[in-house]
């Protein structure tokens, strides 16, 4: 057994391995982390334990505890930890890492394993762990196994210190750390903390990626011979960049399209210039094709809105312009014409800077902002002449009735869509914050509760199925009582689908049982079973109250909205042709 | 759009490419496909539907219906396809894949992809899907997109013969096929099923590996020069083995250790030769070092027993001879001497038939006989002196009340650990099933569902972190609606860490809230929210009553018994003391 020179009890060799580690994870800005029972792993635990900067997070099942550090990473802008045992464990993070990957999503995965020695020769709850997650983490690492060289507690320090720094580098990201260990996997009496003046470990200072002055100079010229340009704002959760984002629209004269998970949709920021319902203008094939555009710059992901993607494919415009300072391509149209590499915020400064005054009058703005009004009013009318409580007017009454400085999480498929088309662009701060990199339906509630343990209380909006689909988050979140509200669309199954080609073969071909697959539960009766307090809202008064309710608890609540999806399915049909006839008849 | 030249009308290429794919899956002898929710995979799901030998079912959850395939597999002995539609969805099932590549069970995964423009540009719903399982599956293949090509059909047919081939092959296990499609994802016209007479698909005629005759005459010759040898069968499930192994320990005069998930712990073959209790008796040092073994003959997985395996490391016999018809080395002890490629029934019989009469009388054997019948005795006393319903008592009245032709799920970590010690070998027929390859506690309710779908009528039996692991699971219980008896044993946390080191460290480290974990949750209350049948056992005739009842039914049902942990581990402790004490009365 191996001596740690610095520690007072001669210390296990995995225990001082681990410690180091943790130890480096700590002084490297983690906070928190997410682990969940097993044997192997039992000196990471021990070590996060005993660790005073750590917050421990234990949930049963991996998976709901891989996204809930998704969750919590996203909203605190954090990497948080995740630790397992040796085996399947390790496999039920792949959906979070992979989702954490492509929403750039700073994650420290420890898988604990048995020593290679083990490996491939049947030994018990021993899986093949090397590159575990193939391309979808930013960096993988196996450890050796502690003992056997003096002092491999440097190498720990190195790797705790790395691993934090990869994470939260360009882009953010899961990384992946395999630790094999032999016993012992107890410590020899107390485990102390690694004291912070023990010896520096690794620091990383990340710089700001200023545009080329070029970049600027181009960009700025083209701005101003373009007026036809909008600014497309997708996914994205940059601190503090809604206000320069719109005072360069301002100076632009350009609409900006807000997407729900941009924080352009909400916030003081917010005029004239932001689009809330850019996806039923661009959806009104008339104005979309009377309105074709010169110019986009896109920040962030690719917006929700097919109806904007759609648009930009049919006016094919000579610059489309992506800002995004790691590197990357995101453009599934494949027409991008300039890749500026840059943080968002000192590009819009700088572009903004070598414009003159406002662009006055604009006759494009002026569309824009007339569409925009014509179509917010054909919404508020038509959701309103029907006092059914169908997704739109959930989704309106879920936006008036959100307090300031609350994190709105949107599950994907319809719940995303329904808060894209029908949440109105408002001065109201608002965090929304959604899984849009793969877009999966997978461990929504555990995101949901993962962003509310952040500290900010949480409201998740989510479909019938996404919520099923994490029954293991609702346990999660009966266990954790966290300021949590879910409200879910039920529609006793996929809405979706009634919006796809496949509805329109009928149920001969197994529409309802294999693409709707209602499911028959009573969501009300879950949650009591899991003991989660549940209220089902019927009228839009009711909603706004539940939602009132739910919002002054501090333990995790689920409202629940019963849709008539057929009813629904036609209303939004109604919205989409009212829309039509409001913008013909003001002649857009 | 491309027409196939064969049918009547012309047919999208995608439809087009999955109805012969899925066509072939069926003729390979695929029965049953478990599908979840998605557009990507609409054609898949349709030329599922379309084909007549197939059954679907559809699971939500992919997680769950990757376990779900596995126990049907499992218990079928056949490939079962898996279907899913592109992103995260995929992701889900590698928990399910790398236990059926560990446990070599044939599954054949079809996942849906966007087609290769759409990806690693930011397209919604994409991930990097090429390889997603690394390792762990058999064989990896990407189509190409349908179309493009005339009579692409006739690759899609070599890939479903081919994935189905490999899944059954040797060793058995998963197969993934990526397949990307481009819209129109739904059949222009309806789908009718490839005619059987179409052509002939690619159809593999597997052999069975007898023996090297020299390793028949070696090993029968060992055999009859070593009276102190024992049968080592561990987890496994070939058909109609049980009785040539039997045949083979009589012959040798050795004993069986006769593994809970080895199909030699029940059924006619069943006579002295079976150790029911090897577990308990290999795990009393005095007996284990007194009764150090020659030779092995190990058959199977790696047994469960810790004991057996301490015993062998002790005794280092020479010859430790692993036979597997499939080339592994599933040998985590590194203490093979002998590797034999064969069938085992071949090897048994040929073997057999080279040894002459039983070898009668024998020491060795005796010692064998007497020290089962003690223990037998032994646990016997022990366990009814108490009336309280632990986990030892609620084994053996499962024992008792499992009906002829059933299947025995039992979980991993304490369940599978308690049947092996306390489960007596009987005469009475039994299929035991465990997910033995990662020993995972991930997916146990899915898996024991999907053996009920085989037509078997099964009981699970587990503990309650894993039931509550796989809430999915629970949830797709009750909307299946199979004869499932779900027997928990539920100490509220995991009481296998009561048994590790880690326990003495007490709970200043958090031994509660970061090992044991208990959840705090009530099992009655949970099913009701789910909608299944619920009953607390609160004695061993209420057990007993409780099992005959849910046996009767068509439909899934719980029956809880409440382990008081800390009682639970006591009578653990006092059963081994007194197996040391009845094995040193006996002199043994």
């Amino acid at each position: 057994m191996e001596a740690s020179p610095r520690s007072s009890v001669a210390q296990a060799p995995a225990p001082a391995f681990a410690a180091a580690l943790v130890g480096a994870l700590g002084r490297a800005g983690v906070r928190e982390a997410c682990v969940s029972p097993g044997s192997r792993s039992t000196p990471l635990v021990l070590a996060l334990e005993a660790e005073p900067r750590m917050a421990i997070r234990v949930h049963l099942d991996e998976r709901s505890a891989g996204f809930f550090a998704l969750g919590l990473a996203r909203a605190s802008r954090r990497p948080v930890a995740l630790v397992c045992t040796s085996g399947t464990a390790a496999a039920n993070y792949l959906p979070a890492v992979v989702e954490a990957s492509l929403t750039r999503i700073p994650l420290v995965v420890l898988t604990a394993d048995r020593p290679p020695e083990a490996r491939d020769w049947g030994a018990p709850q021993t899986i093949d762990q090397l590159h575990l997650f193939g391309r979808h983490v930013r960096w993988f690492a196996e450890a050796p196994v502690p003992g056997g060289r003096p002092d491999l507690e440097r190498l720990a320090r190195a790797l705790g210190a790395r691993a934090a720094a990869v994470a939260a580098g360009s882009p953010p990201g899961p990384v992946h750390l395999n630790l094999p260990m032999r016993e012992p996997l107890v410590p020899s009496g107390r485990l102390s903390p690694e004291p912070e003046a023990l010896r520096p470990v690794m620091r990383e200072w990340r710089g700001t990626l200023r545009p080329a002055p070029e970049a600027v100079a181009w960009l700025a010229e083209r701005v101003a011979r373009h007026p036809r340009g909008l600014i497309a704002c997708g996914p994205m959760d940059e601190p503090d960049a809604a206000g320069p984002i719109a005072a360069l629209a301002r100076a632009a004269g350009w609409p900006i399209l807000a997407d729900p998970a941009s924080q352009l949709r909400c916030g003081p920021h917010v005029d004239h210039h932001t689009l809330g319902h850019g996806d039923l203008l661009l959806g009104d094939a008339g104005f979309a094709e009377r309105h074709p555009p010169d110019l986009i710059l896109r920040l962030g992901a690719p917006p929700t809105s097919k109806a904007f993607h759609g648009w930009l494919e049919r006016a094919e415009p000579s610059h489309v312009v992506h800002v995004d300072p790691h590197g990357g391509f995101r453009d599934p149209a494949h027409g991008a014409s300039d890749l500026v590499r840059s943080d968002i915020v000192s590009l819009c400064d700088a572009v903004r800077r070598r414009l003159g005054p406002p662009r006055t009058p604009s006759a494009w703005l002026d569309a824009f902002v007339a569409g925009e009004r014509a179509v917010a009013e054909t919404v508020a009318d038509v959701v309103d002449a029907d006092p059914s409580l169908l997704a739109p007017a959930a989704v309106r009454t879920l936006g008036d009735a959100l307090p300031e400085a609350r994190i709105l999480y949107v599950s994907n498929s319809m719940a995303i869509r329904d808060v894209d088309a029908f949440l109105p662009a408002t001065r109201s701060r608002c965090r929304i914050l959604a899984n849009r990199g793969a877009n999966g339906i997978d461990g929504m509630v555990s995101s949901a509760l993962g962003a509310s343990a952040s500290g900010t209380p949480t409201v998740l909006l989510t479909g019938d199925l996404a919520l099923l689909h994490d029954s293991s988050g609702l346990l999660a979140a009966s266990i954790e009582r966290l300021p949590l509200t879910i409200v879910v669309l039920n529609d006793d199954g996929g809405g979706i689908f009634s919006h796809l080609p496949v509805a329109r073969l009928g149920d001969p071909a197994g529409f309802t049982r294999l693409f709707r697959t209602p499911h028959g539960r009573d969501l009300g009766r879950l949650c009591q079973g899991v003991g989660l307090a549940h209220v089902r809202a019927e009228s839009r008064e009711h909603l706004a109250a539940a939602l009132k309710d739910s919002f002054s608890r501090s333990t995790p609540s689920l409202v629940e909205v019963v849709v008539e999806a057929e009813h629904n399915l036609e209303q939004h049909r109604r919205v989409r042709r009212a829309v039509t006839r409001a913008l013909s008849s003001v002649g857009l």
